[in-house]
This record gives structure tokens, sequence and C-alpha cells, in this order.
């Protein structure tokens, strides 16, 4: 074999064992309706994500609540049935507005907010919250580390600042590329770089 | 035995397992001359903090980086030997700096940054770091939880977003009380509230 394929099988060997880690940064889900209020049209692409059809959009937005607000915030396409507005705790602090940490689209009973574009204005009753640390993973990976979709594990990060996240829920879908999704607060927290990696603990 | 004597004998087996959360909000410590420089004079204590002889200054300061400043900062009394600012990593990319992780009083080879105060501004060549998560033990506390000073363990939390976080430092002395110290990053990535206790794990 030579260098490359024993790199190659390294990378397939670490891709069974362990998972990608991303930080996400605060950003914006909008309905087709809002993004032609706030932007004059709908979202359009500037790059792919690491979640196969989802794309960060050229337009970007100011997030304003009670105390303050975020300028120049990432707007994530393509557009939703609900607005949804994912912030960390530490953002929320400025604001002013204490977000739930709540699964993605589980938005009831969250606080609201006005998010402003170049266009308008628009109030959001709710959709405020902190994104629950979640693992996107594919049925093939789910089946492999023994893993169902809405399961609850501890994940292992080897990062600078190690530590084991609890409370991590599974999500499982074909629509998924296999990744560890943390927010600004717990990429610091565990000194995340980019390229790190974590492994479910059983 | 009244509810009063049952609360205070459940305190006293709490205290005997877990260790009280605090979280360090960033602040910055200060020699006398340049406690002199920023304000006029010394230091003058606001409120005595969890460490016996520490306090809260009345003072506070700007911390001026590369590429921001934070406002409005707090500065921890007495004073001491050398400067210190002691920021997270979010605040890091605020001002443009990346703060090493270390233990309180290791600043070799860290940034330095600008303080400013209402009389004048300090240079500090170094010092600015973010504190390595760690676990201030008295000496009988230390020895019935079996760990010595500077031995790094494993402490849970019981939090609102529970996690374990790996490389603790324990420092132990006769001059502390038992405490364990979290960044704000670290606090919102565990959903610290006030009154939060967590455990070492051995």
């Amino acid at each position: 074999m030579t260098n490359a394929d024993f790199e190659a099988l390294a990378r397939v060997i670490l891709g069974r064992i362990f998972i990608p880690l991303e930080a996400s940064g605060r950003h914006v889900h909008v309905t087709q309706a809002q993004a032609k209020i706030l932007f004059g049209h709908g979202l359009t692409s500037k790059r792919p994500l690491s979640q196969p059809g989802q794309y960060l959009a050229n337009e970007r937005l100011t997030i304003i609540g009670p105390k303050g607000k975020l300028d120049n915030v990432a707007v994530l396409g393509p557009e939703r049935k609900e607005a949804q507005v994912e912030i960390s705790l530490t953002d929320g602090r400025s604001l002013g507005l204490t977000p739930p940490i709540r699964p993605s689209g589980e938005v009831s009973n969250s606080p609201g907010c006005i998010l402003a574009g170049p266009q308008g204005q628009v109030a959001v009753q709710k959709g405020v919250i902190a994104a629950q640390r979640h693992i996107h993973i594919t049925p093939e990976d789910a089946a492999r580390l023994k893993v169902s979709d809405k399961q609850i594990v501890k994940f292992q990060v080897y990062t600078a600042r190690p530590l084991i996240f609890e409370d991590v829920l599974v999500r499982v879908s074909p629509n998924f590329a296999t990744f560890a999704h943390l927010d600004y607060d717990e990429a610091n927290a565990c000194g995340f770089r980019e390229g790190d990696l974590g492994r479910i603990l059983t």
C-alpha cells in the first residue's frame, strides 16, 4: 500500500469510530413571506452547508431584542414553514432574552424578537431558542454506532479543553450527513478547532 | 429533629459530596503601580468574593485589543505582583486576541493588551489568558475527596445542560474556600445557574 492508501484507510477507520464536530454560529431561519419583507426577494445561496440541501444565504439580518441587537446575522436556507432564531445563551444576555434549550423545530413558549433586513422588519412572536446540542447521523452510521433517532447520548470530544457532553440529542435521517453540532458557548467551552472529533459513549 | 435541623444536616451531607459552582466573568488583576496610573489610587473593595481576602473592586476598566474593546470590566483585589487579564475565548474573538488556556499566574508567552481607566492607560505586555477551569479546595475537603494540589480531575456538573468537564485543575490551599470556577463560555455550555453543584469523579 502507498502512503495515500494508508491515509485513506485511516480516514475510513476514523470515520467509523469518531464523529466530526461543527460549531453553529447564531443564525436565523425565515419563511418565504418573511424573506420577501426582509430582503425584497427569496433567499439566495452563498455556499452549501454540511447538511445536504441546506445553505448559508447571501442575505443577512439584524436580531433586535429588548436590551440590544446583533447585527449581520447569518440566514440559513431554504426557507422554512416557521421562523426560528438560534442563538447562544451569551447572545441571549446581549439581547435581553432567555432562550430555552430546545431541539430545532420546538418553538412553543419561546420568546420572540424583531428581525430587521435591508427592505423591512418582521416581528417574530416566538422561535428564539438555544439549539440543544445534537448529532446528525445517517441511518447507516446510526446502525453501526447502535443509536436511534431521538436517543440521548453522552458525547466525548477530543479537543483542547476536553469534556463529555451529556444530554446530546441523536437525530437520524437519510437526509443528513453525520456531524455533531455545538453552539459557540459549547465550542469555546471545549476549545473546539476545525477538524476536531468526538465519540458517542455507550 | 426539626425541619431546620434536617435542612442543616442535608446541607452538611451535600457539602461532603458536592462542590458548588461559580461562574467567573471576565476580570483583571493589576499591580499597585498600575492601579495608581489607572485610577489615581489603590483598589477599594466593593464586596468580598468567595475566596477569603479576595474582593471585587469599586474600580472598573476597559480592555483594549487589536480588534475591539470590552468596557466596564471588573477588577479584583487585592493588587498582585503582576497584571493578569482573564477573559473567555468569546471575549478573545471580540478583542482580536487568542488567550491561551492557563492556570492563574502562568502568563509567559501570553498576549498583552491595553488597560484604560478613568485616570490613565497601561500597556500590559503579557497576561491575557483564559483561566483553566479549576476547583479551589481546602486541605480538609481535599483529604476527604482524596485529591491533591495540581491534580487533574473529571468534574461532573448537575446543571440544566449537564456535562462532565475533563482536565479540571485542583488547587488546594488553607486560604481557599471550596468552589469550582468556570468561565462564562463553560457556564453557558452547561446551563449553569446560581446554586448548581458538581462532583469530582474518581
